[in-house]
């Protein structure tokens, strides 16, 4: 009976990929972490459970845990921006900070900037705040900053209202991989604080890097407090620690943490995170992170080649996923149920573009065309196993 | 430059009561766990990182591991109420299903119906969405269903909406005490029934019994699904594992699960329970629990009836706390303050009331004559001095 009354609400929130892999099916549709390469939390939650008990069991402090906010805050420092511990929200994964900004941020019927394509699993969250998508183009660069620059200025002409925030994510964008470029970011930032737009900056990937620099996060650049950093541990560490924060102004801080209905996030696993670090475990289990993800990515670019040649791509220097442009009579939708019974789970494009438009590469193809494979999941057989997969699944579509 | 334009944003939401105690401050003002009780999860947490590493540092399914689901169903069809493990959605924390729900059946400007007083920290939460409040009476038998009958009654007369949800705490409710008798709990399900209204059971303190017995859960006597209760292991095991549940119509859950903007609740935390609870710890635990914080009571009881006869109260068979109700012209909110400078804390009555209508007991004084004392924090001789202080703080006003 309560049912059919609220038949609106949430109805169009797709539901999450699989978490429970079927046997035998290969996972290239999620950013899982590679089984063999989860670390050994065990000491780390020992001190926890035993020397820390008072602080782990109790009720923690809503902000976050002091030793995590600073060691947070010495973290993006050593990486160029200048945040201090009370610039540090504690969040139970990055995505609910992405939610909080929603909350505060927006009401129904406001508009925000995205790329297309976008982050797949932050369309629900944005869909279910009722916003408009602006989306806005991106190449090998990152966003096209000249075409959100004439875009806001149409819709100044047209009498709209300026979107609430600019959501991207610059360093190894999810799904296309592409890192944007030192002078992009720079024309952002200026953009954005010219206008008065905040800057949601989703930064899960940046120390995933196999080769090559760091360009300075839109943080390090930020002079006058209109970015928000979103960072997790889930890429860092492990998905399952389920701890993110948010990096931006104190007054917006203290709100979000007055709107985080949880009674504070988990002060346990908060504190394993700070003992795992102190301990020196972080340094190392990265290196091993960015090996082993470095060797899939290796794996999976010499497989696509070898067997799939009709996909194109550009390859990443880091992150967890490729993304495939088959040509132009390709259904990505299609392909990707095909592949499924034949076991292998990918993400077909049409999922991360907010309105269906392609913006990316411009005027290249439908989202139809396109699809993005992880190759953080799947060890280095099962990879070449699920790319020969997919070939014949995409032969079988002729 | 961001903030001035939301100051409306969250600005009527009261802070949190701090966590961190002062030096020598007496806390009667939180609901923490007292810390000599803290349960040894180490043995948990060991198992849950080894044997199950590749579960609990993964993302977890949005709906909660399947063996705590299926813990909590059994643990709530041994005490009545017939729910199976989809029917159950685990959450960060008891409030989080609280904020959750209000997504799921409000709008801005919806009302609700809650008890005056109500629990605390429920109320920012209800008001960050907007809703209004319906302030049903309560007497020693619980929410007055009677009282409640001809509001909703009067409010049909008046063209106006029935309220979205009827939220309540049966069991050793928070602040009073109160536990809702049998005829009460059958009545408020009848009325919801034919009214079509959903009920909230928010029910931390259940198994917080030191005597009597039980009465039937909302959910047991709840015959059409209307009826959502919210459980938590912060009152069954530790505050700090953040994690609780909502139990409930599966369809309704499904789409709370979608509006859960934490990709998951946290694995780890979640199979540390398990493992404790299949290692046989939680009984005798709970066995502790119970002692300790009858003991804890008897303790302030003693204490307020030589200390402080001004206060009256009702004694109450469980949970963590003592509504205390002064003479009428005691300004509790000043006393409250007189408190903190003397050394112990506690919350004022005014807290407690969503709209500062006094409806419990009818008719008996102000917001301001109440205050609630938690005994559950504090240890024996602390709670002596507590009571001290408040006594010297109590006769300095005259």
């Amino acid at each position: 009976m309560l049912e059919a009354a609220l038949a609106h609400r949430a109805a169009h929130l797709p539901s999450a990929p699989s978490h429970a892999e079927s046997e035998g099916v290969i996972p290239f549709n999620s950013g899982h972490a590679y089984p063999g390469i989860l670390p050994d939390l065990t000491r780390a939650a020992e001190r926890a459970l035993t020397i820390h008990r008072a602080e782990t069991l109790q009720y923690g402090p809503r902000p976050g845990i002091p030793e995590l906010r600073e060691w947070i805050s010495t973290y993006m420092q050593e990486d160029g921006a200048n945040v201090s511990p009370q610039e540090i929200l504690v969040v139970n994964g990055a995505k609910q900070g992405l939610d909080l900004l929603c909350r505060l941020y927006t009401d129904q019927g406001n508009s925000i900037a995205v790329t297309a394509p976008t982050y797949f699993t932050a369309i629900p969250i944005f869909r279910s705040y009722g916003l408009n998508f602006i989306e806005v183009g991106q190449d090998e660069e990152g966003l096209d900053v000249a075409m959100l620059s004439e875009q806001l200025a149409e819709r100044r002409r047209q009498g709209l209202k300026a979107p609430k925030f600019i959501y991207d994510i610059p360093d190894f964008h999810n799904p296309t991989g592409a890192n944007t470029s030192r002078r992009r970011r720079e024309a952002l930032i200026d953009l954005a604080t010219r206008e008065r737009i905040p800057i949601i900056e989703d930064s899960p990937y940046r120390k995933v890097r196999f080769e090559g620099e760091s360009e300075p996060s839109f943080k390090a650049l930020d002079r006058e407090g209109i970015v928000f950093t979103l960072g997790t541990f889930s890429k860092l560490m492990a998905p399952g620690i389920r701890i993110g924060w948010i990096s931006g102004a104190q007054a917006m801080l203290a709100r979000m943490a007055q709107l985080k209905a949880d009674g504070g996030t988990c002060p346990l696993t908060q504190r394993i995170i700070v003992e795992f670090c102190k301990e020196g475990g972080l340094a190392p289990h990265l290196e091993r992170v960015r090996e082993t993800y470095g060797l899939h990515r290796d794996h999976m670019v010499a497989a696509l080649r070898r067997e799939l040649p009709e996909a194109a791509f550009t390859v990443p220097q880091g992150g967890y996923y490729l993304w495939l442009r088959f040509p132009a009579e390709t259904d990505t939708d299609v392909l990707a149920r095909r592949a499924q019974e034949a076991g292998v789970t990918v993400i077909a494009g049409s999922r991360f573009f907010a309105d269906g438009e392609v913006r990316y590469p411009r005027n290249q193809g439908s989202p139809k065309n396109y699809m993005r494979l992880a190759y953080s999941h799947a060890g280095p057989s099962e990879i070449d196993e699920g790319v020969r997969r997919l070939a014949v699944s995409y032969r079988s579509l002729r």
